[in-house]
Formats: structure tokens, sequence, C-alpha cells
């Protein structure tokens, strides 16, 4: 059984077959968010703190920091906003970057052991981040595209990341601390793309014996209703295999789909995570009469 | 591959593994409904009409029609809903009664080609309602049961299953014309119950070769939020080759579930579907203004 270890100065998070699906919080990511841009630019990262907190609150179990902003000075405001996020909360966190140099300073004030998200197969990035992942004993996201671009074929794919987990173990990087993503197309575009990432999930599981994780919300792209699509496709991933997922907590179907699959995966015994949080809806959402209402009315039929 | 076609008078539907999962509507069924079971016994079916128009209209595909009341003349007042609703709605209809019967006078008025549900496989059933099914030319829904009862092990139930197939055959009725239902155990007792039937299910679909069918509301018995269970039951079940269930397709999650299921499965070409029911909900559901909020409050992040 694979299990990747990943942890906080003083928490540890394990994504693995046989456990509950690892949440990893999307939402630090200046891309797309004008106004958090602007702020982490002019040193105000108050925004990042306040994400940072309502995402755990949701219930992620690990959060995204990234620091993408076009001429800005990417390694410093990414190791500025993880330390902050690490002051105020305690679960590990996933250092994304397309910049070695600011993976390399946000791995040097990271307090625990990282995801380093990511390297791909393409043999520059392969020979740059693998060697610091390895001096920092982090874990790593494995995209699973190379210098050809990314493969329409999901078991080009599969190939591609068999030979990122083979190139990782060339630095002394065991499997269990390489997360592959098998990359998910947007299904308004390519119609066979859901069934084409279950082949993968299920081959990287089976056969390469890795964990898994991926931008979920990829595959709604251009869709109306993109919670449905996203809580079908995380919920027929998480069946396939998937272990984890780059998504947003603060969506209340995105958590439902990754609690209710778990619960059907045997990953919630008793069913008392579930029973836990479907049962007295913290009194902050809404009013005491609206909350009876539902409860009345969310019976099965 | 194999296609279970099933008719009314004037519509076919097929039930397929290529094909979108058919949603069988629950609704007419007085066990639990007390006020409707007053009705039909009194010969009042004005229910029963508006629940056949309302279940079509909410996407149901076929209708399944139980008539049992205590102490009520069953064959009859089943008999008689079959005629009111085949009257009002063109889909195929389930003809549901544990008394053959009432499936008997329920099959001399169907117009069509009916589904029968059920037979089990315990040996008085399965002599008495498979020649009844061949004699109709009918399709039957055939239950993973027998005289020792509903076993835990989904490999046992397979078995009784596989029994029932060779049996309908050896009565001249096609495996295209058996549906078989798995049993669906809930899930809040039995934390296996969702792996059971992904199993027993994808080894229907595989080496058995005919299509499913299931009570999809049992699993959740019991669990608050019951409609979150469903859904991920039915994400799930659909995934491993589930390809039809008896539910409530005016459950928005239920029928959000299937329709985000069949664009993950690519049973929805170009999403089609899924962009006509979510880019204009129906006016009637909720008043403009709160459509446009949740419209603008739907984008995947």
């Amino acid at each position: 059984m694979t299990e990747t270890v990943v942890s906080s100065a003083s928490k540890e998070v394990r994504i693995g077959f046989d456990r509950p699906f690892v949440i990893i919080g999307e939402r630090i990511n200046p891309t797309g968010r004008k106004i958090l841009a602007e702020e982490m630019k002019n040193g105000d990262y108050s925004r990042v703190e306040s994400d940072a907190i309502a995402q755990v609150e949701a219930g992620a179990h690990m959060l995204d920091v990234n620091a993408g902003i076009p001429l800005a000075d990417e390694p410093a405001i990414l190791a500025r906003a993880i330390e902050l996020v690490q002051s105020v909360t305690d679960v590990p966190i996933s250092i994304d970057s397309s910049i070695v140099a600011a993976l390399e300073s946000g791995l040097a004030v990271y307090q625990g052991k990282a995801l380093v998200n990511s390297v791909t197969g393409e043999e520059e990035r392969l020979e740059s981040v693998l060697p610091l992942v390895k001096k920092h004993g982090a874990a790593v996201v494995a995209i699973s595209n190379d210098e050809t671009g990314i493969s329409e074929n999901p078991d080009v794919r599969f190939e591609v990341a068999k030979k990122i987990v083979e190139r990782a173990a060339d630095h002394g990087i065991p499997r269990e601390d390489v997360v592959v993503d098998p990359l998910v197309m947007p299904i308004g575009a390519i119609n066979a793309a859901g069934k084409q990432v279950m082949h993968i999930v299920r081959r990287l599981r089976d056969e390469l014996q890795v964990n898994t994780t991926c931008g979920a919300s990829n595959v709604s792209f251009g869709l109306p209703n993109r919670n449905g699509i996203n809580a079908a496709f995380l919920t027929m991933a998480i069946s396939s295999g998937l272990t984890s997922a780059i998504t947003s907590p603060l969506h209340a179907e995105t958590m439902q789909a990754v609690l209710g699959a778990d619960v059907m995966m045997g990953h919630d015994p008793d069913c008392r995570h579930w029973i836990a949080k479907y049962r007295e809806p913290s009194a902050d959402r809404e009013p005491r009469g609206r909350r009876r209402r539902r409860r009345r009315g969310s019976n099965g039929r």
C-alpha cells in the first residue's frame, strides 16, 4: 500500500489508497484573481491568511500556495505567503510554482515535509526540480506531460508518469513521494476525457502504484453548473483510485461529493464523518428555521 | 453489447452499457405513503396520474407502478393504475408486485413490452413468474436473493443472478431481457456495501453481460442528507456499469448525479443534455432574481 506522508511543523497528512480522500485547497492562487494578485504584489497578505483559514475550516487537509504574478518577485512573495499560511494554519502545504527559484525559496522557509508542485517529464525540469525535492526530503507532484506537450492518449500520459517515477528513483526519491497528476481535459471539448481519466488513474494505481492528484475543476471548463460536473468527476475518479485533488473546499457540492465518495469507498467508518457533517449544519450558515426544514426535507424519498 | 428494449404503445426505451442511464421513477408506490394507499384503495387515482406526469416531466425514462396495499384487491388496482398511467404518459412501465396474480393482471392490460418487477432466485417464483414473462414477451427484473435469503457476500448474490439468467434462458427468455438487481444494502449498517455493489455490478456487466437496476435509495437508509449519499452511490455505480435505477427524478441532486455521470461516461455527446438542462433553469422553479444569482455563483471556482 503506497502512502505519501507530508507534514507541517505539527501535523502529518497521509495520502493513500485505503484512506479518506485528501483535499488540497486551491484558493491561494493569484491566477485569475486580480485583487489578490495586486495585494500580494504590494505586500498585503491579509486575503492569503483569511483564504487559508476559511479553506481549512471548510475541510481542506492541505493548502496549495501559488504566487505566480507577472513581473513580481515570485520567490520572495511565495516564501512570505508560505510563512504566513504556516503561522495561521497547521496543515501541510503544496508549494506551487513553475519557477524553480520560487520552489527553492519556498522550501527554504517551509517547516515540515512539503509537497512540491510540480515537476513535468521535460528533461530540464526533471534535472532541476528533482534534486531540490531530494535535498529537502519533500514529496513532489509529477505532471504527465513532456517536451512533446500533453498527449490526448492517456496511455502516453501514463508512460510519461512512469518515466518521472523512474527518474525520481534515480535521484533517491521513492515512488511513495511522487504524486502523479494525470492531467484532466475539459469534457466539454473532449467527450472521452472522463473515461480517459478513469483509465489512467486506475493504471497509475494498479500498475505504477502511485498516489494521484489533479486540478479537478478543469474538467468542467466552459460548461454550465460546473460544480455539478466537478462533483460527478471527483466521485468517479475516487472510485477509480484518485487519492487527492487540488480543488475548492468552499464549494458545498465538492465537499459533499468527496465525503460521499469516502462513505461509498468504505473510508468513513460507521459514516461518522458524514453524520457529523450533515446531522448538525453549523449554525452560522443559515438560520435555525431553515435548518430544520432542510433536514426534514433531506430524506431520500 | 447487451441492450434491453422495453416499450409503451408508442415509445421505446433501450437500457444498455453504451447508452445514457435509464431512470425508472419510483413514486407510484403506496408503501409508506398512507394517503396514496387510501386513495388507490378507494378508486381515486388522481395522485397516481399527477405523480406519473410529474416524474416524466422531471426526466424519468420509465415509471415503476406498484399497488401493494394490505387487504386490497391488488390485481385490480394495479391493472387500473397501469391503464391510467399509460393514458397520461408515453413511457414504458415497470410492473411492480410480489403477487403473481397482480403481475398477470398488469401484463394483461399493458400496451407494449413491459418490465416485470420482479422474479427472485426462489424456485417457486422462478417457475411462476418466468412463464408469465415469456408469454407476454416482456423483460424482467431479477433480484439476486433466493430461499436462503440475501447473502452479504456479493459473489453469492452474483451466483443467484446467474442462476436466474440461466433459468430464464430455459424458458426462452434471452439474457438481454433480464435486468439484474444486485441488491443494495444500507451503507450506514454495512460499511463495505458500496464496494460490494461496485464489485458485483462490474461482474454482472463483464461476466454475465446483463443490464442492471436497483432501488437506489436503500443505500442511504438511516443517514442524514440521504440525497447526497444517493448521488455518490449512483455516480459510482454508473461508473462500475449500472445501467438503470428505480429512484426519484423529483430530487434535483439525483438527476444531477445521473446527468453528470452520463457526461463523464461519454454518454452525453457534446454535453448537449447537460447544457440544455443547466443553462436555462425552467422559469417556474424559482423567481428570476434567484436564477441569476445562482447561475453566477455556479462557476467552478
